[in-house]
């Protein structure tokens, strides 16, 4: 299991700052939505240069304009780049080219959709799919949307998880084979967010 | 019908002065997506401080963290903000919330979602719902799509419609009672954007 750190709701610098702190423990550094609306690609720009030899991911929820957006993600330095399952087929199939072409990586983040969009999806086996509990949506638990997930998808697995994960909920995810856990605020606001990455480290390692 | 201009994939200085030519016949200025995930909400800022007098929309597409990201908006100085259809009810109420404190519009766009979520979106009676044919979907007919949302949700009155729209799909929309119309590259991309602007704006009266 990778772990992904989310960098969201802050500034470039104090992403950095805590990026900075927590590298030694993390494997994928993600510039969180707020950050790339907040500021633009240019949060995607300086995180990469700030840590080159990390892989960073774009999570620009892409929705429409697909091969614009993910050109424009992976010029800035994104190594992955997320596309919301929620879009059209063909925005959805231009993001997965761009990526293909470019030998990067696609994350598609399922949030609400459902097993019939999911199925049509299928074709896209190079591509990680995201299994999202909203933050907005704090009370869902993202185990049970994962495991439902599963039974609904036996053949996708390369899988991501994301959605107010705590060091708690790692346990269960164990035996799950998930490819990538994607923490946020469980790091970035611990009073010691090296340390809490380290534990996360641990406990998935 | 108001006429909408959106602002996409060019700098914001091209986007001010497209602005600059055509003030006269726009009601809204977008501030479309490609400009907010590009430069991020400065985007915002400094097209509402160029034009303080018209109603600035920003094209931010929210689909999770809705109170955050439409406080953002706002904040930078939007009037109109952009929610998914796709997101959570969750989300969708935030956004919706947020509008009606500050006094601000929420437009849903539609995109590829289904009748029964739009079902569930009846409630958010102040809301503007947008009928919107992807831009990876160019093939696809706004009107068809307008036609069938309207058969299929009679009571929801306060309609936009974008996607790809030209001159010609004007005299379609007459009389089908919209609201807004969003016009993009027809006029940003005309070899006299002043002057197409005008026509669009005298076919709309």
């Amino acid at each position: 299991m990778q772990l992904q750190l989310a960098l969201d709701r802050i500034s470039i610098d104090q992403a950095i700052d805590v990026a900075r702190q927590t590298e030694a423990y993390i494997d994928i550094i993600e510039v969180g939505t707020s950050l790339i609306k907040d500021y633009g690609l240019r949060s995607v720009r300086e995180i990469k240069k700030a840590f080159p030899n990390h892989i960073v991911l774009a999570d620009i929820k892409t929705i429409d304009e697909g091969a614009y957006e993910f050109h424009a993600a992976f010029k800035a330095g994104a190594d992955m780049a997320t596309v919301m399952a929620a879009a059209s087929i063909e925005t959805l199939e231009a993001c997965y080219q761009v990526s293909r072409e470019l030998g990067k990586q696609m994350m598609i983040d399922i949030l609400e959709e459902g097993k019939e969009k999911i199925n049509r999806l299928k074709t896209m086996d190079q591509a990680i799919f995201c299994i999202h509990a909203s933050t907005d949506q704090s009370e869902k638990n993202v185990l049970s949307k994962l495991i439902q997930f599963k039974y609904d998808h036996p053949t996708l697995n390369t899988l991501a998880i994301a959605g107010g994960i705590t060091l708690e909920d790692i346990n269960g995810f164990k035996n799950e084979d998930i490819h990538i856990a994607i923490i946020g605020s469980s790091i970035t606001k611990a009073r010691y967010p090296d340390k809490a990455a380290q534990q996360f480290h641990e406990e998935m390692h």
